[in-house]
């Protein structure tokens, strides 16, 4: 196989990468300085030896524990509790929460033989049983079949450990058209409306 | 910047990858195991270290001149020439084309400033001037405003030196639709209609 073959290959296993786009990916990097393309290379090199998952919460980190996991000015009494590490950087984005976080690795699916053995439970319970202080675990599990198969395992789970235990809302999404939205989600978002403050 | 803002910014120079879409890549490489993710950059690396530019044509290439340009099976009386060198990949796939190549680099581009000492115009009229036995130059520029535009100034370059000057067939393409083609296509498919053999 060609050194163009060979990284062709390479990109297709990627998520959402096919075999013609890593063909345009490939060729795109042939066509750019050598230096912009080691510095591709490097990046990737540098992020398998720098970055591993946090001890405490699962999130993927340069050091263990995790920025968030170590942020003192974070709120410890409030945790969050996502599929993915990919999940916290998109809440993170939002600026709107200021708690900590706990990754499962992805959801229930008996479909796939993924039971609850195969998730970050197990350690979610002893979180919620050893922290002292905590107030409250949000499911931020996807708004998906599995998402709320899993939320619903969490909160048989959780609630009988004596705390509140949350769930991300469903509605319309910001810049979303109700006219396109499925009918699930608009039941969700009249069942879930909310007074309008003047 | 960490390392894995450090990825997902290199990640996201590639085209056709948005910021999104070079976060879901980065965080997709942080959850496959270290060799996998090491053998993507090994390729690159190994992309970059072996390949260049054939001297002859312009194909990208682990020798110099190509396995295309050295394969004396191949047709040296037929010249087909290309905007890039992944048009080179395309059409041999086709499994349609035996003759010889020559990229240009490009197309003519007066908006951008791209005029034709900027492509390997010089280059392909020597070729032509020196190719004893060249009999045909397949003009495989894109059937773009700017491909076309490049194939006319070829046609003026290379018409005077007294060989066949020809161009790739605009028409639907296979397993196209009428009903979703636009009429330019439709109307170069009607043109360039072939007797049907019986």
């Amino acid at each position: 196989m060609s050194a163009i073959e060979q990284l062709t290959a390479e990109l297709a296993k990627l998520p959402g990468i096919g075999r013609k786009t890593a063909t345009r990916l490939t060729f795109h990097l042939l066509k750019q300085p050598r230096g912009a393309v080691e510095s591709l290379a490097r990046a990737i090199r540098t992020m398998v030896d720098r970055i591993a998952p946090c001890s405490t919460c699962g999130n993927f980190s340069e050091t263990d524990p995790c920025s968030i996991c170590s942020d003192s000015r974070r709120d410890s009494g409030i945790l969050c509790v996502v599929e993915e590490a990919s999940d916290i950087a998109a809440i993170e984005r939002s600026d709107e929460y200021r708690g900590r976080y706990h990754v499962l690795g992805g959801h229930l699916s008996p479909l796939d033989g993924i039971g609850p053995e195969d998730l970050r439970i197990d350690d979610l319970r002893r979180r919620v049983e050893n922290g002292s202080g905590l107030r409250e675990v949000i499911v931020a599990t996807n708004p998906s079949m599995e998402g709320e198969v899993t939320a619903t395992y969490l909160r048989g789970v959780l609630a009988p450990l004596g705390l509140r235990v949350t769930r991300i809302a469903r509605g319309l999404p910001v810049g979303g058209d109700l006219e396109y939205a499925d009918r699930s989600t608009i039941a969700h978002a009249l069942t879930a409306r909310r007074e309008m403050k003047g």
